[in-house]
């Protein structure tokens, strides 16, 4: 509980006169606060008081009293609608820059935001005005309650230029919550400072379906990929600096150093005790150990060409692909080869995602496999000794991030994995969390990376398996200019100016491209999960171009088919599609998972690439196949499976678009993030670290020191 | 102004019915908010409105005047007498560990503690429970009133073991505010995560004199030194990406891409209008520059071989002392040697140390000097067009961060710059807060890193001239066992039982030894200020040792010598020690630098050489030299000098201790921190780049995912 009141007057046993003492001495565990309610019951119970202080005690009880009357009115607040304050929009035409919007609307402090959506002034950490972290243990307060209806929001196969699945996420959420009032929750992914300064990015939404304060939401945030970075280099540390110590050292020397007498005392750590139980070595004096077990105690014998673990860096720092490191003397001529990845793509970034509490979290970090020993067995952070240091580096990260969207509406961003060699999607705490707090007949709006091939399979077959959560309505978001593209349109890229094919009406075009956004609906009924086509509709989009999208997507078999136009009209712009959200999400969906986890490695790739992609058949590489026969032996063959494959295309080749078929799709190979839980297999070569262009966009950001605003950024 | 009140209704102009707005609309620039304080005047301001309206309105206004009448108040307390409630303290005997001790007591709320001190509601901005920043908007507020007293704790030179500044520093305020009533303030170095899973370390004072929460306190914080690596990294990037860029671009495709054209219209960012002022091209027309002129614009040429920007992490990385990068074949050969250092060690820790407002920090960034040109000429970060970004990424880092000790008194966290390649203090702004915070009366009691010859004289030379601030008296914390050290005792180093010298009593030790007090005492009178010497008693202490240490320290100069136990006792056992500071603050100090920017910058490394070390000469290395002649030629000559010299002993050989003479100081290098606008020589090598030892202390680390609780940190 939070307190009003700080201090009261009492006097304590043996002391002659009253002394001001904070309030939270009196919690349990004192007399004085067990005598429940009441002035009388509080005096009977007191001893070594005097009128005087029970009289000041009286005051705090009165107060503990009407504080905890209040929590139970906000407890029994939870399940109806919230009364929320939405923040009122005026769209200018033309839109303005992002940031230009996002700064000319006043955010509603973020504990004022807290209180409308029944959070307790306890469950909340805040940071500055508009964040907060919100606590783990909102999920005890709340177990009994039903969840309430879980959304995600999924694309056709996009554009380089991304065809808007966080403006519909945000755009979805401002409709149901500022114009339907109906409960609803953004749960958004955390964008990486790399692209921020590199190539034009972020990640807020955009336009009037945006998180404000965007530069917040896209800088540091609450400071959890800084997390991540220092748990992922601190094992990276650990990995080098021991195989430098354990080369360099002899047993006894090694075990003097790793179990050292203390004040005349020689004892193990836990987690060294820990490490014994793992070799089988039943024992806790160190005094006992024989000369073989101190050999298999203190030597873990990593062997350097099988370390998988990076380091990482939240910059795009491109000369980091490929280094060499351990050149100084210090290190004794143990040179190797080693690549810094960016933060995000750092498997604590896919276990921050994929956790359900502390405890799990701290257990997948001990489990992350960092490489093979010299007799191929798998050495993980556990063994290294350092699970409980990135805990305790990673135990404010596991809170989400409470902010808001552009029309005060709550959202949570938490996470924000590599949709590639990860599996791209926001957090599961903040999910859970978010589903509680909108109650049963709210709406909890998640998004997947990439398209639906790629982004929406993973959700289902990785996190929802995770979770235990059950989805109600997939939205599936498309442009025309996607839909064209697919059609046979000219190829699309960044930084060049459109073709007049994307600008100009032509029914032809956005007809044959119907193709992929017809595929994209099937994979998500395999699934049994009713789809919702939100149409992003952009302003040389023609009446009739929509109305054919809308039109074919229906007969394709999605639930309805609604245009949006919330980047320009904010909220208002997407009541319709949120209309149809919530019906479908009174459909019956009856939600499967694509694949068994008994099945092997092999035949879930292969379930995946011909279900999902449409692919004929899968091939291995040698390669592949060893590493899969070598996670098969290691025990790991029965985790689910997460696909590494280019998002600009169904099939392996980003240049084929629409619905290619017949193709056999190469695993080039296939490797295991055994913390997060999943196996990834290597379609093509996959960039970890992107670089700075020629002129990144860091030379349009600026800071006004006087008015302490950021420009440029975006 | 922060609001008690967060909506009214109000019936804006054209709309048919009153409706709920927040306050905030009501701010100035309405017509509504300037009316004053009283209804009737608020009514005859108002158009369009109705009589409902004035009415709620009537409310909003009063509750401003409420708020103004407070904010009023508050600011007329701000030099009286602080009303704090200090934390009761029970120190146990044994005293248990840090973290213990750090846990059994309950810090105040930090808005509460905020308050307490004067800080209005819209002056901070809170992280969790325990941490906010403080906005430097309060130094405008305050700009009228007199600073406090301003109280240097520096050391004699240590053991490898450190003699407890940091427990001094916060013993003493503990003592000033808690047991004496005096506003204090103590301001300290924001620790380098690497160290804390490294080897035993941490830096919130211990035993009872300590910044809780210590966890807080020792890991991420409010995030500083991870925007100081983004920032750090990000400038690296930009070098490296660059030279790529120019090296595989004719000039016409660089200004193609660097100055692209954009909806038809092609334009020079600002940060490129300023690049070609500098370069003496007055143009802004980007069609009207001559190929010449688009050639100088576009290349920066910068030698490889002259890059001193590295890249850091805050990890104890030993393996990235010296790497190779650019090894992939993205980057087409362009490898080179490089490295990284710890993140403290960057330039932009010293710069957010010495800066003294968001203005004054951006253009420091923008001056950092990264390379130099094939010319010669060097190039900045400005050059690069980075400064705005980076100013961007620091933003919230410039703010002084607000915790407090053990008792309840406030501390500033703020920067903390390595102490032999930087200046080692901590930051000027949390000095200058404090010192306005606590009023004409208080004291401000900040900390300079090693011994005083190196962070004493850093301090006054290099952050005192930066800052104009005069400090009114000098701690010297003195510990016997460094005085038997210095006296000839056997060497001390960690990990390693003490002898018995240092467990039993030995005065001719101590005698011998205090040669090196008497030494560090002198220095600090080369600058006119008081000195109180701080003996640091350690339970093995005799008293005539403890007597003979105090004798010989008045007998050197000190305005007084006090023993203190505030490590086991907390601020009651440092209450001598402050009432000798209160009455040393109100000695004449006639503070004085010890040499003029205008000598030559060999002429100012003499001069420290001599007076503060006591060597006979300095040695210039051919490299120096160079070195020298080229700052001086670049115009960087008037700088202050920052000497990275071991802080083990006096001379440059750390075995010497005592009070060595007659040596010869040999300068291997000289090289500069531009942006933070100091010349560092180099007294023989520093590493910049910690390692992990056999058993890094994260072996006790762990983290109880039922309490949440940190297990282990010291």
């Amino acid at each position: 509980m939070s307190w009003e009141l700080h201090h009261v007057d009492v006097v304590i046993a043996g002391s002659p006169k009253p002394e001001s003492v904070p309030v939270s001495w009196l919690k349990p565990g004192t007399t004085i606060i067990n005598c429940s309610s009441d002035l009388l019951s509080g005096r009977q119970s007191l001893n070594n008081t005097t009128e005087n202080a029970v009289c000041s005690l009286a005051v705090a009880i009165r107060m503990q009293n009407m504080v905890k009357n209040t929590e139970r009115w906000i407890h029994s607040q939870q399940l109806r609608k919230w009364d929320l304050h939405c923040l009122k929009l005026q769209p200018l035409s033309p839109v303005p820059s992002d940031i230009e919007i996002s700064r000319a609307q006043s955010p509603k402090a973020v504990d004022v935001l807290a209180k409308e959506i029944g959070l307790l002034t306890d469950e909340i950490e805040i940071y500055g005005q508009t964040k907060a972290k919100v606590r783990l243990s909102l999920l005890e307060r709340l177990k009994d309650q039903p969840d309430g209806k879980y959304v995600l929001v999924a694309g056709i196969t996009p554009t380089p230029l991304g065809e808007g699945k966080s403006t519909v996420t945000i755009g979805l959420v401002q409709a149901l919550t500022a114009h339907l009032k109906i409960n609803s929750f953004a749960c958004l992914r955390q964008p990486s400072q790399g692209p921020t300064f590199g190539v034009k990015g972020g990640a807020a939404g955009g336009g009037y379906a945006q998180v404000i304060p965007m530069e917040e939401f896209n800088l540091h945030l609450t400071g959890d990929i800084h997390a991540i970075t220092a748990a992922n280099n601190l094992l990276a540390a650990a990995i080098d600096a021991r195989i430098l110590h354990e080369n360099t050292q002899s047993d006894k020397a090694l075990y003097n150093r790793l179990v050292p007498v203390v004040k005349g005392v020689r004892g193990f750590s836990s987690i060294q005790l820990a490490r014994l139980r793992r070799l089988g070595i039943n024992k806790t004096d160190p005094e006992t150990l024989t000369e073989e077990e101190i050999s298999r105690f203190v030597r873990l014998d990593i062997d350097p060409s099988t370390i998988t673990w990076q380091r990482v860096v939240d910059t795009n720092d491109r000369f980091l692909r490929k280094i060499t490191i351990g050149q100084a003397n210090t290190e004794k001529g143990f040179v190797r080869q080693a690549q810094f990845d960016i933060a995000v793509a750092s498997e604590i970034m896919a276990i921050l995602a994929l956790t359900t509490s502390l405890e799990d979290m701290k257990e997948r970090l001990g489990k992350i496999v960092v490489a093979n020993d010299k007799k191929g067995e798998p050495v993980t952070a556990e063994d290294l000794g350092v699970t409980g240091a990135l805990a305790v580096l990673m135990k404010d990260a596991i809170k989400p991030t409470l902010m808001q969207t552009l029309e005060g509406t709550p959202v949570f961003v938490h996470a924000g994995p590599f949709a590639n060699i990860a599996h791209g999607n926001s957090s599961i705490l903040a999910d859970k969390i978010a589903l509680k707090l909108v109650g049963e007949k709210g709406f909890v709006v998640t998004e997947a990376g990439f398209g639906a091939d790629i982004g929406m399979e993973k959700f289902f077959n990785i996190k929802c398996r995770a979770s235990g959560l059950v989805p109600s309505v997939v939205v599936l978001v498309a442009t025309v200019r996607a839909l064209k593209m697919h059609g046979g349109g000219p190829s699309v890229s960044a930084g060049a100016p459109l073709k007049k094919e994307y600008t100009e009406e032509n029914l032809q075009l956005v007809a044959d491209g119907c193709c992929n956004l017809q595929k994209q609906i099937q994979i998500a009924q395999l699934f049994g999960v009713p789809v919702v086509v939100a149409l992003n509709v952009f302003k040389t989009d023609s009446p009739a171009e929509v109305d054919l999208v809308c039109k074919i997507a229906k007969q394709s078999g999605a639930f309805d088919a609604v245009p949006c136009n919330h980047w320009s009209d904010g909220g208002r712009g997407a009541v319709k599609l949120a209309q149809a959200v919530e019906k479908a999400a009174n459909q019956k969906s009856s939600f499967k998972y694509l694949y068994s986890l008994e099945l092997p490695i092999a035949e879930k790739i292969k379930t995946i690439a011909q279900k999902v992609y449409g692919a004929q058949d899968i091939e291995l590489s040698p390669a592949a196949q060893s590493q899969i026969d070598r996670y098969t032996r290691q025990g790991f063959g029965k985790l689910p499976i997460c696909m590494a494959k280019t998002h600009l295309s169904l099939s392996h080749q980003p240049e084929k678009k629409g619905v290619p078929t017949g193709f056999i799709l190469p695993i080039s190979d296939v490797r295991a993030s055994i913390g997060a839980g999943f196996i990834y297999p290597l379609v093509g070569t996959m960039s970890t670290m992107p670089g700075l262009p020629t002129r990144p966009c860091f030379y349009d950001i600026d800071l006004d020191p006087v008015t302490e605003e950021v420009k440029g950024l975006f």
